[in-house]
């Protein structure tokens, strides 16, 4: 018997080349599975289920999907924007006392944040402190996850000058392999598969030669990907080039390292002909606009990328510098900021971010068997949308359908009424039924008073940047 | 005795010259007006309220202002972006069928659209229909209100070739300024001066120059703005060169029009040197980033105006390709679109941007003595703001305050529970107390099918560009 029928709603089942639109659509739900898709007359006929759900007035779409996040780093969201170096002269000095109980606090407000606004697929970067997995799992969302691994001292770098080269702690690198080896081991396809796992080399500038080449291969021998910052800032450009003659994209060609196995986030400093190499190798790129764009002031190749024929996932990236971890904000500013790079109103329409939320996302992710699309034997991951808010009325069906353009462009990630996961409800009416909204809106405020009173105390926050904005009573 | 205080809030009063944080503070109002701004502890010493709010966990600050919009096309959202020629290419055939009844309707839905964002203040640009001033009176919001005029013939410019000069209609001018003239003497400083007006001669390449000259004339006899479209396009600067044999900015300097009357609108083309040229002349700026990037791809010169010290309001313009109104939208686009323009991500910081969405918008639109700061004596527009939100919180108060960047960079609007306009309630608890909102989400609705349905049954609409995404399964 059907678990559920969701009926009567507009689909968007990401189908075909397009946005897969169906009117008066219905899905049917069964053992955490889509069992069918069609019109709700039809199914009506045929299906006969333990609950329906009726989704007049409602869009009803693949859940979003977002590929590359640092969600801890929610428990100080907003400490590192407007500013050169955000980094350096933001978020270093919280950085330093993000303790795991601080990590776990931020991790969860952010998941809490992703399920309000549809998202159901959290593609998380961070260190494997103990509970890190289970926040994903408890939560009931759908996961991918990568510890993460270099060879960096970890008594940290200072004293290094700008533009020193870093030196490598082989001794560290393989600490945080078979740390990272471990987690993933253990967490690979947990769950039913809805937890999912990546090798992360943070960056080929962050770890020795030989390392890096083992994390590919300790992946190749589990069928996973490597989920590697790359070109990611001119600060990373510089260590290549001094290190072995070469910047980041040429060096993973000779290497080896280009092919359908990476995901390369940022490009940040890619050039075209950099982006159509690694994108022709079947490499596949993760993009944060909103974070790059507020902290570097820069719109990343995607759109070049996407051209020459590779799958980009979008990310929200870290909330100390984005500041939010929302799919609707990244699609909505992918598209403008586009639009504004190639001063071409045409670029990146509303239907292709909606796919790079979806299903090309889940393309480039290594997912697309199992979600972002709305099809019989996919798992049963969705959200529903009130399409009467304001905001995003009227709906017209003809001659222009208004549906999209307006979900990208007007809205908020307040719509979303539901999400299911697995075909499990997260969310229902907007109350969230796998955490504790509450206990996690008045933790994150408590654990992250402690970082900011730490960080207070600690006289390296004298050289933060934003302290003059604080001092010009502009915070 | 008092009507309200507000206590326990984290203030942003926008006086000074950044943002006036107050922590725990408390605002009363009496009669429309604030009458004490200060600690809670100290305010609760002398006052008695009719009632008191208690604003804990929320950030109380002005009401967000809209400069410039054309409400009514929210009965149209989402019909025009993504292509070229957004306005003859997507929005002209269902232009053709706004009916008054349409227009009503859409004007109405974007009221609550913007009211349920945070807006108190909107600044309509519109054919004066019957019934459009008390929209907004009766929705109890604020309001400056102009009435389009122009000197274009009523029967539309089918037949000319792109590129062929408009052809004036004198006598179609007098009849647009006089029912603005009609309009204006009906609504300036209506209802206590919640409802202001301006001249409007929709751009200076749509009406003759005498009568162009005439409504500035009119306006200033009665101490009133002209709000006019500038520079808004490369088609506006070829009828100027045309018809004058001069650009717009130096057309309008060299006729006496540059000066602390004019509220210039969206300076789309207008060169650096001209944008200095307006904004030293004490004229003011209409800022649309979301819907001139929509629309254009291109971020208008707003950073230069403002740094020749030139004050620039925000505006949602038009909701057929925005697609929405909703200025936290519009503040958070202009700091990141900057940022990418000067490839700087110091440009146009939060703060900057609040201020615009603020005090900065009064002083652009001559308001600043009744409205956009929390001050003694002005007009009580204040929003309260929930801040445990997810996307919102932490509230860290430092060594770096959070609350302004997580504000302009995380809300959506949707955090805003309470709205109140000139001492009144509009919205409380996110309940519309001044409109019936499911009526007017089932009037949109139906109102923007028999718009879409004409438009089917025009043949016009098959030149439409998006027909192609239509076909294509875009829509």
């Amino acid at each position: 018997m059907t678990d559920y029928l969701f009926k009567n709603g507009h689909l968007l089942t990401m189908t075909g080349s397009g946005v897969g639109y169906m009117k008066d659509g219905a899905v049917a739900v069964t053992n955490g599975r889509i069992t069918a898709v069609g019109p709700t007359a039809e199914l009506e006929k045929t299906i006969s289920a333990k609950e329906t759900i009726d989704a007049s007035n409602m869009c009803i779409m693949p859940g979003l999907i977002d590929g590359h996040m640092h969600a801890s780093y929610a428990v100080v969201r907003g400490v590192a924007q407007d500013i050169w170096n955000w980094m350096q002269a933001g978020l270093a000095p919280y950085h330093k006392y993000m303790t795991p109980t601080a990590f776990l606090s931020g991790t969860r407000s952010a998941v809490l944040e992703g399920i309000k606004a549809g998202t159901t697929l959290f593609g998380d970067y961070a260190w494997p402190v103990d509970g890190w997995g289970d926040v994903f799992a408890d939560a009931g969302v759908r996961a991918v996850l990568t510890a993460r691994i270099n060879s960096l001292p970890a008594q940290g770098m200072a004293g290094l000058k700008i533009g020193d080269l870093y030196p490598f702690d082989e001794a560290r690198g393989r600490e945080t392999i078979d740390q990272a080896t471990a987690f993933i081991d253990n967490w690979n396809r947990a769950h039913d598969g809805r937890i999912n796992v990546m090798y992360g080399p943070q960056g080929p500038d962050m770890i020795g030669l030989d390392q890096l080449m083992e994390c590919k291969k300790l992946a190749a021998s589990r069928g996973l990907k490597v989920h590697v910052h790359t070109a990611q800032g001119d600060r990373e450009i510089d260590q290549m080039v001094k290190r072995y003659g070469e910047r980041t994209p040429a060096f993973l060609h000779e290497i080896g390292y280009l092919d359908d196995q990476l995901l390369a986030v940022h490009l940040t400093e890619a050039t075209d002909e950099e982006t159509q190499l690694i994108a022709k190798s079947g490499a596949k790129m993760a993009l944060c606009s909103g974070s790059i764009g507020i902290i570097d002031g820069i719109v990343p190749p995607a759109h070049v990328f996407r051209q020459a024929g590779g799958d980009v996932c979008l990310g929200s990236d870290q909330a100390a510098g984005n500041n939010c971890h929302n799919i609707w904000n990244e699609m909505k500013l992918t598209s403008l900021f586009n639009k504004i790079k190639y001063k071409d109103p045409t670029t990146l329409p509303a239907w292709e971010v909606l796919r790079m939320g979806t299903i090309e996302g889940a393309r480039a992710l290594g997912l697309d068997d199992e979600i972002g699309s709305l099809e019989v034997g996919k798992k049963a991951d969705l959200i529903c949308i009130d399409v009467t808010e304001p905001n995003l009325s009227p709906v017209l069906d003809g001659p222009i359908r208004t549906l999209v353009p307006n979900l990208i462009f007007a809205a908020t990630g307040r719509e979303v009424l539901h999400s299911m996961i697995d075909g499990r409800f997260v969310m229902r009416d907007r109350a969230i039924l796998t955490m504790d909204e509450q206990a996690i809106r008045e933790d994150v405020q408590l654990q992250g008073e402690k970082v900011a009173h730490a960080v207070a105390a600690d006289p390296v926050h004298k050289s933060m940047k934003l302290l003059e904005a604080m001092e010009a009573g502009n915070l």
